[in-house]
C-alpha cells in the first residue's frame, strides 16, 4: 500500500449553505441544546472581526464566538504558522519533544505570572481545569475546592461540577469535593453592601467563614475566574484577590486562578490577576492562547507544585499534550500580540472607547442597569426596571425583550453575545475602535427598538 | 490597529534538538511522569511510518505515537485539507453550523454502526468517554456505570475513574459511580478456564452476578473498550460482546462502546465491535478519526438517546465541539480509508503478516508467551517462564529485561510501544507488509539481545 496517496484536488467538497443545515440537523449533536429546538445559524465565511451567515449577510462579531478568537477571524500570521507546521510536523506525541512545544511553552511563561514557568499542555479550559484540580489535591493532600456561584469551569464531570451556574444543576450528584461560596458582584450584593469596598471586605469575610465551618484542612484549593466571565464580567473589587491569596496562605489552600476566558489580553492585560497584583500557584488558560484556531488549553504551574511531580510521577495524561499544531499557533498569536501591542490595545479601548461609550448609554437607556468590565471584555446588564434592578430575564432562562434585543442587532449587522438578562461585548482584542463605537451605537438602536416593539 | 499584519518570514523559529531539550526540560510538564526522572526523545522529523531522533536516527514508528497516527506521518492528503481548511476558515463555534463540520459527521455517520448517526464532537477520547456517561446517565435516570478493570478510557476525572488501570489509582476517590469488573482474558484468565470459548462465558456469568449484586437499575451504561488496547490488545472471545449486549437489554442497562483505540481500522474494521455484530448505544471515538493531525473526539449516538435531548435541553458542551480544522483532517482522513482501502489494508497486515509471523516467533522465542491481535493491532506478551506464565515485568511497573528489549529495538531503528511486561506492534494503518515483517525481525533479535546481555 501507498503510503503517499496524492492529494485529490481537495478533500473538502464545498456544501452550500443549505446542505451545510440540512447535514448539520441530521448528523450533528450540538452543546447545551434542546436538538429540536433548535436553528443554527450557517457560518459561510469569515475575516477579522466579521463573519457571514447564510444569506452572506456580514456581521460584526462582537462574541469572539464563544469568547476565543482574540486575534479575530483568519489572521494571516497564524494561518501561516498553521501551514507551515502542518507541512513539517503535524503531530507527536506528548512523552517526546519537539520544538515548537518548547517555543509554545517558553513563550507562555514569558507572560504567566511571576514563578509559574512549567505548562502542562491540555486540549481546552475544562481539562486544564480537571488537571489543576489534580495537581492541588496531590499536592496538598486534600480532597475539596472551593468555587463560586456565579463561575463557569468547563463542561467535564470535575469541571461542571465546580461550575457554580446553572449549567451545573442536571450534572450534579454532590460528589465532587466542590463547595460553593458566593463572589463579589456590587450591583447585586449577596451581602447587602453598599459600595464596593465594602462589597469586597464582606465578599472575604465570607469565604473566610465558609472556609472555617467547612474546614480549612479539607481543601486543596480555592478555584476562582479572575473575572468571572460568562457570569457577568464580574470584575472583582480592588484588593478582593490580593484577600483570597491571603485567605489560601493563612489556610494552606492553594489559589487556581481560571484564565481560560480573561486570560491572554482578554482584560487589558495578558492576565487578569495581574489587574490585583496576585500571582496563583496555579493559572488556568485556553481560548486567547492560540486564538482558538486549534484546540489548546494548559496549566501553568508554580515551583512548589511542580516539584512535588519531580520524583514523584504525575498521574494525569491526555494523547494530545502539547500538541504541535495547536502550540503553533499558539506560538504565532503571542507573538503577534507582542508586535502589534494587542494587549495595550486592548486596555485602550476599555478605557477609551467601552468606558464611556457604555457609561453614557447607562445612564442614557432606560434598561441598561450597569455596564461593567475592562480591556475588552464588557457586559451590558439590562433590566426591566433601573430602581428595583428586576433582570429583563429571569436566571437562568431567556425572554422575548432578551430575543427581541438580540435580533434588533443581527438586523444591523452586529453578532452579540446575550447571557440571561445580559448582552456581552466581546470583539477580538484587535477590533478598532471605529468598530466599537458602531457596536455601541447599534446596541442602542437595538434597546430602542426592542422597547417599542 | 491593523488587524491584518503581515506574516513574518515565518514566526516558528527552527530550534536545535539541543534547545528543543534544554526548554522542554526548563517549561513542559509531562504527563504520567516523575518530571526529573524523564529525558524526552526529540522528535525532530517524521514521514510515514518513520520519525527521526535528535542525533538524526531513523526509527520505524510502531507506537503510531500514542496509537492515533493511522495514516502515518505527514499523509499529504491530511496535511492538504488542513492548510486548506485553515486558510478559509480556521474555527466557528458549536453553537454554529459549517460546512467541514456537517461533511465530517455525515462522514463518520456512514461508518458507525447501524443507526449511530449523530455525533456529538469533542477534543479526544478522554471527553468523549465523560459526554457518553453524561447522556447515558440522563437518558437512563440511573447513577452507575459498570467498567471493566484492565481499561483505559482517559484522564480527566470521570474518565480517569472508570480507567480499570493503576493510572486510576492516585485519583480515585470512589464517588464517580465506578464499579469494576473483570473481561475476559484467556491467557490470564480470572475465571480459571481452561478454554477460550469457557472464558467468554464465564467472564459473562461474572458480570451478570455483579449487576444482580450491585444492582440493575442502579446502572446507567456497560462502558467497555470493544478491545482493550493498553491493557494488552485483549481480543475479547467471540460472542463476548454479544453476551454484553444482551445483559444490558436484559436489565435496562446502556452499552457505551470505547472505540478510542481499536475504533477507525485499527482492528481491521471501521470499528471493532462489527467483529461481534454488536451495536452499541453510544460509540466514543478519537484518535484515528483524523489521525491525531488536530485533536478531535466524539461520541456518536443512536436515535433513542438522541431523542432523549430533542426537546430537552443537554447539559453539557465545550468551546471546540466540532473545531472545522479538526474536522478537515477527519474528512481527509476518512475519504483517503475509503479510496485507499486502508481498513482491508489493516485486516490482511493482521491476517497475513502480524499473525503468522508472531506466532511464529511465540512458537520459537522462550520470551514470547502469546501473541495476540487483529489488523494492526497487537501485544506481544513476555514471560520470564512459559510455563508458570510469571511476566517478564510486575505489574505496573517495568524491568530491567523490558528496558533492554527496547533498547536494542531502537538501536536496530524500530520504536516500539512497550507497556508493563508487553510490545505492543501498532503501526499505521497503512504501513507496509515489509515493514511489519521487518519489525517483527527485529523484536526477535532484540529479545534474543536482551535475553543475552
Ligand atoms: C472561565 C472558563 N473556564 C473554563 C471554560 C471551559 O473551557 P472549554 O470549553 O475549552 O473546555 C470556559 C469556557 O467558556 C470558561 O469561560
Ligand atoms: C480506549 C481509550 N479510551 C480513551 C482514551 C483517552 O483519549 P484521550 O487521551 O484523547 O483523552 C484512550 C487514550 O489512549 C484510549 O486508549
Amino acid at each position: 500500500m501507498s503510503e503517499t496517496t496524492m492529494a485529490t484536488d481537495t478533500d473538502l467538497t464545498p456544501l452550500t449553505a443549505e446542505q451545510t443545515y440540512e447535514l448539520d440537523r441530521r448528523h450533528v449533536f450540538h452543546s447545551w441544546s434542546a436538538q429540536a429546538q433548535i436553528t443554527p445559524m450557517v457560518v459561510t465565511k469569515a475575516e477579522g472581526s466579521y463573519v457571514w451567515d447564510q444569506d452572506d449577510n456580514r456581521l460584526l462579531d462582537f462574541t469572539s464566538q464563544l469568547v476565543y478568537t482574540n486575534l479575530g477571524h483568519q489572521h494571516p500570521r497564524i494561518v501561516a504558522a498553521i501551514q507551515e507546521q502542518a507541512a513539517t510536523l503535524c503531530t507527536v506525541a506528548p512523552q517526546h519533544a519537539n520544538a515548537t512545544r518548547s517555543e509554545a511553552a517558553r513563550l507562555i511563561a514569558s507572560h504567566t505570572p511571576d514563578g509559574l514557568d512549567k505548562v502542562f499542555f491540555t486540549n481546552g479550559g475544562a481539562d486544564a481545569n480537571e488537571h489543576a484540580v489534580r495537581m492541588a489535591r496531590l499536592h496538598t493532600g486534600r480532597p475539596k475546592v472551593l468555587t463560586t456561584y456565579r463561575s463557569y469551569h468547563g463542561g467535564t464531570q470535575l469541571a461542571i461540577n465546580m461550575t457554580g451556574d446553572q449549567r451545573r444543576w442536571a450534572n450534579d450528584a454532590a460528589s465532587s469535593g466542590a463547595v460553593h461560596f458566593f463572589g463579589p458582584f456590587a450591583y447585586r450584593s449577596p451581602f447587602h453592601s453598599s459600595s464596593v469596598e465594602e462589597e469586597g471586605e464582606r465578599a472575604l469575610a465570607h469565604l473566610e467563614q465558609t472556609i472555617l465551618f467547612e474546614g480549612p484542612d479539607t481543601f486543596a484549593a480555592v478555584v476562582l475566574e479572575s473575572i468571572p466571565g460568562t457570569a457577568g464580567v464580574l470584575v472583582p473589587p480592588p484588593g478582593y484577590l490580593r484577600g483570597v491569596r491571603e485567605l489560601c496562605d493563612k489556610y494552606g489552600i492553594l489559589l487556581v486562578a481560571d484564565e481560560v476566558m480573561a486570560g491572554f489580553g482578554r482584560a487589558g492585560r495578558w492576565f487578569a490577576v495581574e489587574h490585583d497584583g496576585v500571582v496563583p500557584d496555579l493559572l488556568t488558560f485556553a481560548k486567547g492562547v492560540n486564538s482558538g484556531y486549534v484546540p489548546l488549553g494548559g496549566v501553568a504551574i508554580s515551583p512548589h507544585v511542580a516539584a512535588t511531580f519531580d520524583d514523584r510521577a504525575y498521574p494525569g495524561g491526555l494523547t494530545y499534550s502539547g500538541h504541535p499544531l495547536a502550540c503553533a499557533a499558539a506560538v504565532a498569536t503571542i507573538r503577534a500580540m507582542e508586535d502589534d501591542r494587542v494587549v495595550e490595545h486592548a486596555a485602550a479601548l476599555g478605557d477609551e472607547v467601552f468606558g464611556p461609550r457604555l457609561q453614557d448609554l447607562a445612564d442614557r437607556d432606560p434598561w441598561v442597569g450597569e455596564a461593567r468590565g475592562v480591556g475588552a471584555f464588557w457586559a451590558v446588564e439590562l433590566v426591566a426596571d433601573k430602581a428595583t434592578r428586576e433582570p429583563l430575564a429571569a436566571y437562568p432562562g431567556s425572554s422575548p425583550q432578551m430575543a427581541a434585543v438580540v435580533a434588533a442587532c443581527k438586523k444591523r449587522g452586529l453578532l452579540p453575545l446575550a447571557v440571561v438578562n445580559r448582552i456581552h461585548l466581546v470583539p477580538p482584542l484587535n477590533a478598532s475602535a471605529s468598530q466599537v463605537h458602531e457596536a455601541v451605537d447599534v446596541l442602542g438602536e437595538a434597546l430602542a427598538e426592542a422597547r417599542a416593539g
